[in-house]
């Protein structure tokens, strides 16, 4: 016997309608890619969304087409989205940091038939256009006056282009399980993945990430994504910004320092996210200016592990809560967030910074477990690592076009390639990359862990910890590290350094120092590079 | 094209699921109907939940199966809604206030096949038993040691019913449109009407109800539903309160101010819940025992309208934020609430008690729209009123065996017989029921606007507007008056109180003393008994 209640489907324009219908004036900030601030609010996206829903409609788009978007966090890219999801397409963001021959990769894997872009990123385009061939249309997102010439022969100015429309559109009546939204893992190896979101997943998603012990977010807020949408949907804040009406900030291209800076103070952002990166030039910009952060209440750090000392920096020194976040493109993105439970709500001091150095525990609507090799579930008990699986209704089923197929199992569970452990409340600790762990006589070491440590020496600008083969062990640690400049650490200083602070079989078995260590386009160490260059690496103990 | 996301359906085991996970040690604490205070957790609650539903399975309840519960707010009660519905079963909840033949009815429209019941309770069932030939089986909500003699011949102590169950059961796989929980209204008219909540709208409920801008709760939160669980799920608390892993303090049979007090105040509530009868007798309590509010943060206040006076009492006299909000059983139940939004946060003083006096905006989730007769849509303009219309995921598409069809219309709007007007801030105050509203000349006068200003009068202890046959005007108003004791205010007095404050035309024709009102056992006013009363009645205007 099914209930009687309202067939109302979850689906993403309702987060823009409810937006416009309760918080029509809530502004929405946009440092223009152009230069200036422009503003303008819910009500006038939602009317921008109806004409660009139409005009893709008039002009032959279908429903399930894909739609890229090449384009930094404004009200534009954000008003593209609504419009595609609108007439029942799918929103493909494409990262700009990627090589512009994965680009095309991906663009043909997804044969996305338009492309919104960015003024900056228009020379990519006009690269890679000729390898695309499903790609009918590219709409610039600017307007006339600022139109410039190029080589592309179906490009259009975004104000232009949606001149004749008029907005008298209905947006399409859609099963929430349709696709929404479409986002590529940027893997450390392989081709990348494509996650292809549902308006259910999204909707879901925003509601989960907008709970009090999640984000947090009211219509009270002023929302600072500095997070970009084309990083997993800005972590969710594209559409739960609109679903609590709060005011958003769009920082555009420029995240430095000083900009972000300008915006935290004019605009008085009460909320912001990001990965540390953006965290470390905020914070040297402050140092540097003398600058606080009165308005500011939280910001959430994720992407990679969020560094102790900024945590502490943020609280102590200018009164901003740290929510340390993770979470994956396949899971839209959010699977844990730091905050406080009874359990931890009293701690301060190092005690409070020990449980924020955890990725944080889930909201409801995301489960999760660590299992060893033979999937055997591990307890909870802040030491025991393992692989980390998740569920979810906003978790990936299996990638499009069925890669990946082993990283998801029959009961449903996703297999992260994270290793990590769980405590007894629920805090989960990330503490390797599965490929990256190193297994020692069959026990796991944590790569992270390592170079959490080697970090901390006052000498040491970063450091990579990578496996070796060993004859007895058949894998032994060896740390790569980059010095300081004018700094040359020996390898004992810093195994003196390291030593007392883990178990001595995890102790490294040598220390090398090289100049940089290799990036991906997010900006994570490339372990694999490092494991080639060091594939012929004789250990001392070997 | 779908998107490619877990098939993960919302089921209301889930929310206990992650309670148990996160938030495991985290206490339910009841008043128990025996007396003493009882203590268990989230992960004992689904630990009995899981012995219920193999009971129920075992004993040969099928999916589908209406489970009656007559109870008040304890963990047993709780244990009993989720373990009915982890066997696939509807737990329907039966108001206790309402005459026994009443409820003997609604037992045999939703053909109850067993009921969990109160020691308090168990004459009434004594009473009726006989007259539902559905009911198999009384599992009366106590141990062996407290199970009384009963005239009953299926009757046995839930404690002792339990015994042989271990709880090795999975929940049922559902699918998430499945029948969870049913709960009849008790209108003013006609025959009760049964909602029947599906497991989708319970758990989607459940996230709106907990997010800032709604109640706002946390796992940091002390949460007590004086609202009772058959009282439209007490306002979705039994529910949000495991899903965010909130402490749960559920009040039992002792509603008085002494005893909620004592809970408020030992347990160190952060937040509560109840219709403003409850917060009348705790406001007396306080202010004669001089007691304070130390650790109570938010207090939602709904059923009926709150008196700005107890908005005043609660914020000035103790600190204590004021949540109005309205909701219906057919709404699972929330409607509106009155949180801040930036157009209403930096108000202070009778403005912000203005905007207070409003039942407050949607959360994202419920639509609504005030229409004419003609289902015409009228303006938000804070004035003009007219029929209040919602729409959502957790609203009713309509009554348990097809009654009442006619509130339901074919765009999925249900008319919920309320009369409001909504204003520019999208905050909507309910000026009426549709019908108990005054047709005077083709214009629509406001019976509770006349109420509410009558009240105001120092001599009036509750007041009554109907409207009274008029051979000019249709209907004119007539103010039935009970006059505090010993007072005997005069036609001219009171309508020389109101003069000023209303529009002219809206001023009684005439003011009628009485010892007392007559009431439904929901604690409303029974307008169509007074209109009874008064048929004959000439107005001096006529």
């Amino acid at each position: 016997m099914n209930g009687l209640m309202q067939d109302w489907p979850l689906l993403c324009h309702k987060l823009l309608d409810h937006a416009a219908i309760q918080h029509g004036h809530r502004e929405v900030v946009s440092r223009s890619v152009e230069g200036p601030i422009m503003r303008t609010t819910y009500a006038e996206i939602r009317q921008k969304a109806l004409k660009i829903a139409q005009k893709l409609q008039r002009e032959g788009y279908k429903p399930g087409d894909r739609v890229a978007t090449l384009a930094w966090n404004t009200a534009r890219h954000l008003e593209s989205w609504y419009g595609i999801m609108g007439m029942g397409g799918v929103y493909h963001t494409l990262n700009p940091r990627l090589f512009p021959d994965q680009i095309a990769w991906i663009m043909n894997h997804a044969e996305d038939k338009a492309l919104f872009v960015d003024l900056t990123f228009l020379p990519i385009v006009e690269k890679i256009a000729d390898k695309v061939p499903s790609l009918k249309q590219v709409i610039v997102l600017t307007d006339a006056a600022h139109m410039p010439k190029t080589s592309l022969t179906n490009a259009v100015a975004y104000e232009e282009w949606l001149a004749d429309a008029d907005g008298d559109f209905r947006w399409l009546a859609l099963d929430e399980n349709a696709a929404a939204g479409m986002c590529y893992t940027s893997g450390t190896t392989g081709d990348p993945k494509g996650v292809l979101y549902s308006h259910r997943s999204n909707v879901l998603h925003a509601m989960i990430a907008a709970l009090p012990d999640a984000m947090g977010v009211s219509s009270r807020d002023v929302i600072l994504p500095v997070v970009p949408m084309f990083h997993a949907n800005a972590w969710g804040l594209a559409q739960s910004s609109p679903m609590v009406g709060a005011k958003l900030v769009m920082p555009g291209a420029k995240l430095d320092g000083a900009s972000i800076y300008e915006l935290l103070n004019t605009e008085k952002v009460t909320f912001t996210a990001a990965v540390p990166t953006v965290w470390l030039m905020l914070l040297q910009f402050l140092e540097e200016t003398g600058n606080k952060l009165p308005y500011l209440k939280k910001v959430v750090i994720g992407g990679s592990a969020c560094p102790r000392a900024m945590t502490k920096k943020f609280q102590d020194a200018y009164g901003v809560e740290v929510i340390h976040a993770w979470g994956m493109t396949e899971m839209s993105p959010l699977g844990t967030l730091g905050t406080m439970k009874p359990e931890t709500a009293d701690l301060t001091g190092e005690a409070r910074l020990d449980v924020q150095q955890k990725q944080g525990y889930t909201p409801f609507g995301v489960e999760m477990k660590v299992t060893d090799d033979e999937n055997r579930e591990l307890p909870w008990d802040g030491k025991t690592f393992g692989r980390l699986k998740v569920r979810g209704p906003a978790v990936a089923s299996s990638y499009y076009g069925g890669a990946g197929k082993e990283q998801f199992d029959a009961d449903g569970w996703f297999d992260t390639g994270d290793v990590a452990h769980i405590d007894e409340n629920g805090y989960m600790e990330i503490t390797d990359r599965a490929k990256d762990v190193i297994k020692s006589g069959g026990e796991w070491i944590s790569t992270i862990a390592l170079e959490n440590l080697a970090v901390g020496h006052p000498d040491v600008a970063e450091a990579a910890a990578i496996g070796i083969a060993h004859p007895k062990w058949d894998e032994r640690p060896l740390l790569v590290v980059v010095p300081k400049a004018g700094k040359s650490p020996t390898k004992d200083e810093l195994l003196g350094f390291m030593q007392g602070k883990i178990a001595k079989w995890w102790l490294p078995d040598d220390v090398v120092l090289v100049k940089e260590i290799p990036h991906t386009a997010t900006g994570k160490i490339q372990k694999t590079t490092l494991r080639d260059t060091f594939k012929d690496y004789k250990l001392p103990t070997a």
